[in-house]
Order: C-alpha cells, then structure tokens, then sequence
C-alpha cells in the first residue's frame, strides 16, 4: 500500500480524490499495489462525503508523516503552493500538480529539488488538462531536435472566438455566453487577456528547448480586440482567427514564445481544432508536425491525468526525470524579425487613398478585401521580413490600423 | 557504452542506422550513456557507407553476443523476423520493431517472452509511424477506461480518397499519382484492401483493450469499390468518405474490430486528416476524445520512433513492462449490431419506385440525395438497429446498392 495525500479539494481535488476511491481496484491492478488516500488538505469542511473522515487543516500533519509518498497538489496560485510543494519535495515526497501557474513560476527550482532529491515532480495535467502532451513531447520524441511547439492552449477563448465565427456573435455577446455555460469564469481575465495560455506556453517552451522561460518574457496579446470585421475579413482569405500559443527556436540559439490572436489557414488542420478543445502541435526534424488534441480543461479530463501521473509515480517511486529544464535568462527570449506574412487591416476617410498606398507599399503578390462604403482594406501580405511589412504599414496613411500574425 | 543492432538495412533501418550514428552525441546526452551500433544485418552488401565495416550476415554473431543488450527489428514481415526477434528476447536482449505485421501477428507471446526474461519488448513505431500513439495511450490514459479507439491508419489510401475529395480525380488516376510520387508501392494491395490498416487495428484493439487481436478477427474492406458518386453524394452530407480502422468495446466485454471506408462528417476532426497524415483518436471513459495526428509513415518519421524507443531501452534496461496483453481468443472479437446511422446508395431503372420505397422505409428522418436521370438515390439514414437498416436497405428494391458506415 502507497500512501498518498491530496492538497486541495476544489472541483479538479475532488475529482482526483473520486478516481482514487472510486476507482481503487482499476487502478491497483495498474499499479501492482493500492494508492491509498491517507489525507485531503482543505482549510472548508466537507461534512457529507463517503471519505469526510480524510480532511485535514494542518499542513505539518502531512509533512511530518513519512509513510506519505506522493502529493497530489491542486490547490491552483503560486501561494502557499509552493511553499507546500517545495517542502514536500525536500522532505522526500514526490509530488504530482496540475497548477501552471506554479510550474510556469518556479517549474526549474522545483525540478532540480526533486532531482536532488530523487523523487517525482509530475504536472502532465498543467498543460491541456486530460490531453498527453509533455510526457509524449520528452519521452518519445527523444530522437528529435524540437524546432517549435504551437498550440489552442485555452478552451475558454477557442469557444468565444468559434462563436464569433460560426455564429457571427460579437465579442461580448461570446463571452457573455461562455459564461452562462460554465466554459468561462465570471471574472474571463486570466482567459481572454492570454495569461494561462501564457503559462502554458511557458511549461511547453521550457520543456521543448531546455531552459526556462517565465511568463513574463512571453509576448502576450488576449482576443478582446477581436471585432466580427477580423473574423470577417479572415474567412475572405480562407483562415479563422485562432488564439495561438507559440515557441520557436531561432538559429541564433535564443528563442521566441508569444500568445496572440493569429490568423490560421483552414489548410492547417489547426484551424479545425473547434470549441473547448485544445491542440499543440511538435515540429520535430525527425517526424515533421506530430498534433495532440482533446479536451484542454474539465473536472473528470484534468482529474484523470493526475491520477495518471500519481499512478507513473506509485510504480517509480524515484525520480523518473524525463522531465527537466535548466534555469533560464533575461535575454533568451527575444523578438524575432523573419520572414512572415501578416494581416494588416487599415481604415481611413481617404479610402482612394488607403488602397493605392496599399497596391503600391505591397503588390500584386498580396491579397487584398476591400469595402469601400467603410473606407476599409484588409491586406494579407506576401511573405517579407517582419520589420519591413511593418515600416510599410506605417506608410498606409490609415486613421486605423490593426495587424495581426499568421498561421499557414 | 550499451552496444546494439540493427537487424534490416531498408528504408527504415538505414534511417535508424544513421540517426544512431549522425546523432551519437544529442542520444548520449538523453540517455547520459552512448548507444553504440555494433552490427548491422542484411544479406546485401553496403560498401560505400561510412559505417560499412559494421554489415554481418550471420544472425548467430549476434544472438551469442552477450554484449549486444538492444536489438532493432527493422527487417519487416514474420518470417524470419518473428524467429530472429524471439530468439533474441529468449536471450535475454530488449527488442525495438517498427514490423506491424509481427506485432499483429504475434505480439501476445512475443510480449510474454519478454516479460519473463525482464526485458524490454517496444514497438512505437508500428502504429503511426513517428506519432506517439502506443505509449501516450497506455501511460497517460492509465486513468482511463478506453471505450474505442478510431483513426485513420494508413497513408496511402489517405492520399488517394484525399485527391478523389478535392481534385475530383477517380481512384484508378489517384492511385496512379500516389505511385508516381513514392506514396503507394507497385503492388499496392496492403495499402489499398485495408490489410496494413488491419495490422494496426489489431495492435490498437490488444493494447487498449488486453488481449490479443488477431488479423482474422478485423472485418476489413479496403477503398477500391469507391467511386467519384460516393464521394459526391458524401460531400452532399456534408461527409468526407475516410479509410476507418475502429475498435470499440461492447457491453458485454466483447469488442469489434473493423477497417473499413466511412463517411466521416465535416464536424468530426477525423474529417480534416488529409494527404498522408495518419490519427488515432482514443475515447476513455474520463478524458474524453484525445487525438494524435502526424505522418504516419516516411524513414524519417519512423526511424525517429525505433531510435526513441531504444533510447527508453537504454535508460530502462529492464523490463518497462507498460506495453502488455493476454492471448486472445476466438469468440472475443464480434460483429456488432447497435443503434447507427448508414450510408446507403441505391440504383434502380424503376426510380420512382426506388425513391417511393426510399421514403416510405426510411421516413422523413432521413436525409436524401436523388438524381433521377442517372435512377440514382443516396440515403443517409436517422439512427436505428444496425440489423434493422440493414433489412430496409433490402427491400428497396434496387437493382445496385452501396452501404457504408458512418462517424459523427
């Protein structure tokens, strides 16, 4: 019998804790052993379960028992987790989270005290919930040389943009939807202005390259700004607006990681990742794109692969280490300026005006929409150095302008 | 140092051969040991390679070497792969293999083998190529009960029903083209009648569901009866016609397993896999559907998949004992008969009386395409019985009929 313990007892806590209790004997018959649920760490009550008599309040009851071998910690905040966490770990226990935003704060102090330590420090469940992604990415790619990781990394944001397409529903109207449905929080921040796709780039960029990368070196854009004249204009270059997570490594050794409303091409098979669902795609040098999908978030998907990292731990009870990254650095994130295409939309009252700037600054070799009721023209440019097709934007002579990034 | 073999010096093991050899270093770092090609064994002769001198012809070298720890069989076909492959796990080798054909056919007692001589037994690379598929399913689904398992297996035929969709080409040009581009062999039989497809199924169907199944037991029917019609009417649906493989399990512990052309709707993500991308979408009873996708063939793709598995042999050289299933047995594997919804395409010289018997038997539930001058009518029916639709579709009195299933 492994005793293990649950940090937490929020909607992913008490899914984990009902696969464990419900589901023992499936799981032991896994595992050549049980995963006892010794105690649940929660500071509410929780009076009319089947397993009430497991909730505890005191932290040091769990970190002064020794028979206690792996934590499960989905309590969600960089505090008090990682002081839990941290603790846990040095006291010998392996510890399983599904928290990215500590494992995007802290992920490459925790790892080498769980490599120190040799113990487990496990967290598939951090990034696309119940979707392998990061145990797949290390192990069997393991031949590869990782060239960039790109992904739908929030199911909140990937159905209110989906309702803007496919429904013509403005904005706030999607949002206010996601909401009345559960897919969005009533306070959508952390969705919609792209800080937990951030995280989530953050985990998969320090993964695939190595080395660390910290939110706050990830470019990030959310989707607010999105009107239905993007989206229309979107679908008139056969592409969907999509919020993309993205890291690549640049010749230089330095590398890029950015969360912002892209432009995909319904060529790439990306475009038709639709709803709650989430997606990241691999570019290996060995296997081309390799793509994981399903469901990014939900109680029973999330829950589901805690268990699975809490299984991998009872049947390796030291370090597996397939995962680990280095300390990063100020200047390994940079801005990259490479050839591109992007989505340029300007407006102006001198529309005449506007388009022939257009015609002139980009040729015939970018496709173009025009409405000249609205003094609109949506550009999608040919392929030219970033920085350049920005100095031409500049020369548009518009009243407004917006550019977006693109995905082919 | 950890000495291995390659067994086969074809596409796939020139590519393990020169992955393991170009790459010493980026493999040394992962696996914090050298893998070190000791043989190569093929009965050709290869002169003019930097690794030459490593070519041996006699098997015997091999299996009596006991410095040999990690074998890859990349030789495809049973025999004499499935003799070379035993007697090396009897000797107490870990073997890798990318040979669909022996895992289907005998992966139950290749697996036993290896289990009680505690080593390794891997075969990543038989199923999608370079896609993670085998070792995500079982790892970090291991919270989850799998319902089903659907993809799309094979290449080839991919690519062909794919040029049939969008350049309205008919199947005899289209498998032309896939020829001429290095896509399907001269002898295109396995691809086309669904037989490596099959292959595939039964490795899925074992492995997530742990017994053996066997080649004989998938009802498989390949893509040659699909005509330009098919897909036209398809399109009318708003369904793309796909070469399915599925394994699902039934209520009464039973499963089916079948390959076979289907309609899959535009809304299902299988629908947008096109070209010589394969997939795999596992449903579990908690995370719902998850999908992998990538090139399910190419030396690149796959040799990449045989080296990562060596490498996991490599740092485990013990048995990792997360691939496993029983034998199975005859009556395992059955044909199912559930609520669905079927595709069916009739022809009559008596269209009136087709399409009056059509309507009468399938009811306004379901939807129709006619085409009067060609006596044509294709059905798509409501969900009913298997067993019932099936009786319908026999009195509609047509001089022709087609059915197929469908995916939704």
């Amino acid at each position: 019998m492994i005793n293990a313990e649950i940090m937490g007892h929020g909607v992913v806590g008490s899914g984990v804790a009902e696969i464990l209790i419900n589901h023992s004997d499936r799981i032991a018959e896994k595992v050549k052993d049980e995963i006892f649920v010794k105690y649940i760490l929660d500071l509410r009550d929780f009076d009319n379960l089947s397993y009430s008599d497991k909730f505890i309040k005191d932290f040091n009851l769990i970190l002064n028992d020794d028979s206690v071998k792996i934590v499960a910690e989905v309590m969600g905040g960089v505090n008090p987790a990682y002081d839990f966490v941290k603790s846990c770990l040095l006291a010998g226990k392996s510890v399983v989270t599904s928290n990215k935003e500590l494992v995007a704060a802290k992920g490459a102090e925790l790892l080498k005290i769980a490599n120190d330590k040799n113990v487990n420090f496990l967290f598939e469940a951090s990034v696309g919930g119940g979707i392998p992604i990061l145990r797949p990415m290390s192990q069997c790619l393991a031949a590869n040389k990782i060239n960039s990781v790109t992904g739908i990394l929030n199911g909140t944001t990937n159905y209110i943009l989906n309702k803007m397409i496919v429904d013509n529903m403005a904005f706030e109207d999607a949002l206010k939807l996601a909401q009345e449905k559960g897919f969005a929080e009533k306070d959508p921040t952390a969705d919609i202005e792209g800080h937990d796709a951030c995280r989530k780039v953050c985990i998969l960029a320090s993964l695939a390259f190595g080395r660390h990368v910290y939110p706050n070196q990830v470019k990030t854009e959310g989707i607010t700004s999105i009107t239905a004249t993007d989206v229309e204009f979107a679908d008139g270059f056969n592409c969907v607006i999509k919020l993309i997570g993205r890291t690549e490594m640049l010749e230089s050794g330095k590398i890029t990681a950015t969360v912002r409303p892209t432009l995909v091409s319904r060529d790439n098979i990306i475009s038709a990742v639709n709803g709650v669902f989430n997606t990241v795609m691999v570019s290996g040098d060995q296997t081309g794109d390799v793509l994981f999908y399903g469901k990014g978030a939900g109680k029973e998907a999330t829950a589901s692969a805690v268990v699975a990292d809490m299984i991998d731990c009872a049947k390796h009870l030291n370090a597996r280490k397939y995962l680990f990254w280095e300390d990063g650095d100020d200047d390994y994130v940079v801005e990259a300026n490479e050839p591109t295409r992007l989505y340029i939309y300007a407006k102006s009252e001198n529309y005449e005006n506007l388009l022939e700037n257009a015609l002139a600054l980009f040729g015939d070799k970018a496709s173009y929409i025009k409405n000249k009721f609205k003094g609109e023209v949506a550009i999608l440019t040919d392929t030219e150095l970033e920085s350049d097709l920005l100095e031409k934007a500049n020369k548009l002579g518009a009243d407004a302008i917006k550019i977006m990034h693109t995905l082919f």
